[in-house]
């Protein structure tokens, strides 16, 4: 049942913005997309467009937290879809807290979203890829993976911890031929809810002032088809005009 | 029943080695120690050497995982034992496996211990220090806590995290008088554990190639003693033959 | 005389690898290319190259240290040539000396090559782009630029100094619409150098052990090609099976 | 004439507020003091302070930046007046100009005078401590160190290409017993410069917002003090109140 030559991309957080982008990027260079979201209803309307555009997609709903379900969605792609080539970890958690006000339950939560669910991700793309000595495995990180800051507590935390699972990743399989990367996505990217809660910064998108989904998406396809003699393991991405 | 006037030093994570001899350094400054440990009898010793130095300590068994227990500590030792102006969060949580062989078990334990259980003390203690602008919070680093590496997946995703934490507080909590700081201790320390199962390494004690924890403690005592328009962040801690 | 509309790439250290890879790549995309040496007749077969393939190039012997030659060149391009869109500064100095053995004519002069070259290109550039809010500025790293080692000490002093800069200029010229990035080359490239002098080195080449220039000359391409809601403001590039 | 038993700090740039205070530091443990700056006029009352405090001090007029010069200082100080057991270089060079009003001259000048002067003390002094396998090597850093910025491009150039040789020395040296520490001070110091320049800035001295040098200058000795298990590479120090 399985077509060993359909190569496919697995989107773990395939959200309206920045994960869909991906999906639709990789999807129109013959990837099958397998687009992951909680709930799979959400993920119709991506899979949609992707179809519309002459490309391949499936959404399956997985919260990307459950060990069991994680293991699971890596050992029914490829035994009934194909050859996952490249996972994306797109699954973002941003909170802000006096440290004070972080509750054990937001700070837990916050890294099982971005940290725990990316490390469950990562393991298993490793495992379908290893035998095979290739594969693209990219985290999304943001400005709080680099650095900490004022009410960042919860944030930052899970974020350098995914940025050290990149790096961990990346000095372990990288000799082993699988390309792993972590961007860092430092400004505010065009979305539902920048536009609705940050209306002063949207109001930068029509100079460039804020990162469009498709263009961060063009560079996440590039990370992948890099040879394996150039290889990027951090990238940063920016508005010309944010501060830094 | 309370002495104001008794000032606390609190160290999470008092084992027998860096913790204890932070736990001594302290108390011979006239620091009433509360050292925890998961058990509270493997801290009679400890205790027990701390007064025949003429010193104060209290040994509480505490698990620093468990949210209810570490506000309790903090609400007990302010209530009943003295005024908390420092707090040093000691515990580690070495494990080294390759990616594919790491359980979510294991990625997830050693988070608690290593990240989850600092941010309890971290806030635990910046909730009683805020109200007096003043206290000292130390967290205790390692090499994983700068970079990651092959086979370290688990250990460094939560060293980054609880560095993330240490920053994301200095910079939240310093304008408000607490000083936050960070040491990475690059090398092996003088511990049984480094003897029995690393003895080459171990050989190196006599010409000062392994950290003493006495020296250790001394920095985390002149770290609290900085004044205040003199703060380190982050403090680095090695061997002079150590390769970094 | 001028054609205002010819973009040009100013490709300075055009040597026989990176530098000449990167021209060639400009040129294809119908940049005119002014290749600089110190020696122009070095120039030659690379012009030669671009000519045959139908590219516009022109080489132009120019030391890079002398602040009297680099304002002359620059002008020169814009008055007699076209308008500066892309500068790449791409001169090397790796030398190795215990620091005992380090002259201070060494340490001055790779500082000269390195950093003091990559100002005075650096400037110049930003000179001739700011008044058009256009323009992307490459600087080439190494290894050098983000750790000191033994026997580096001039090499990776000038590569520091050249990252500062190249931070600095993004910080500064950024939101004014200049594009500044700064790569970081982590591992050996397929030149002569290499070929002649680490064999075991350049045996890897068969499998992707070492950097293809011409890999690197696309990513430096790719760079350029950004929309400026995504710039990369430091790129690392390495052979998969490099250790970092 | 020489007393081998005499230890001698040298301080290169033994100015009114930083090096001063470190001179003095070291005086009051029994160090000779060799201060040197520019003029050695303006090192007198620094000298005259030392003595009446019961210390021994030389000043010695050195251009730190002329090779010859500081080979003669060092060999002068070994033969005629004691064993370097210390040196400081805290040569500062603090300029701010756009990239575009940056000189050539004022580029190298900030270099000559924060990196080139640090390379030719820090080698000096590794050439006459190597023998004897024990010496601690200080340098000075600033914000600067770390990250450049707009208007900092010749400031942060010379201090990233200072702490590379800091970085640099303390791998080959610290092997060979040789401590080599490099400060980052963060923040403002109390000096004539703030008080007549920052009035805003010098105004926050009374609650610790600027940097006492009294204090840096313990610091400064409490590293050369480290037992060799137990070096700190890299020190920030900073204001409590200080962003960062």
């Amino acid at each position: 049942m399985t077509n060993d030559e359909q190569q496919v991309a697995v989107v773990i957080g395939a959200g309206d913005a920045t994960g869909g982008a991906i999906a639709q990027r990789f999807a129109r260079e013959g990837y099958l997309v397998v687009a992951t979201r909680r709930h799979q209803d959400a993920l119709a309307p991506l899979v949609q467009k992707i179809e519309e555009n002459g490309g391949k997609a499936i959404g399956l709903g997985c919260d990307a937290r459950d060990e069991e379900a994680m293991c699971g969605l890596f050992s029914k792609i490829e035994s009934e879809i194909g050859e996952v080539g490249v996972v994306v970890f797109n699954i973002g958690a941003n909170v802000q807290f006096s440290i004070t006000e972080t509750t054990g339950r937001v700070y837990r939560k916050v890294w099982e979203m971005a940290a725990f669910a990316g490390f469950l991700a990562g393991r298993e793309a490793a495992k379908v890829m290893l035998p095979r000595s290739r594969g693209t495995i990219i985290f999304t990180g943001a400005t709080a993976s680099m650095r900490g800051g004022a009410g960042f507590a919860a944030f930052s935390s899970a974020k350098f911890a995914l940025r050290a699972l990149a790096q961990s990743m990346a000095r372990e399989l990288g000799p082993k031929g699988i390309h792993v990367a972590h961007s860092i996505i430092d400004g505010a990217i065009d979305t539902a809810f920048i536009r609705d809660n940050f209306p002063d910064r949207y109001a930068l998108k029509a100079q460039g002032g804020i990162l469009d989904p498709d263009h961060i998406a063009e560079q996440y396809w590039r990370l992948h088809e890099q040879p394996r003699d150039c290889w990027t393991h951090e990238l940063d991405l920016r508005p010309w005009m944010e501060t830094f």
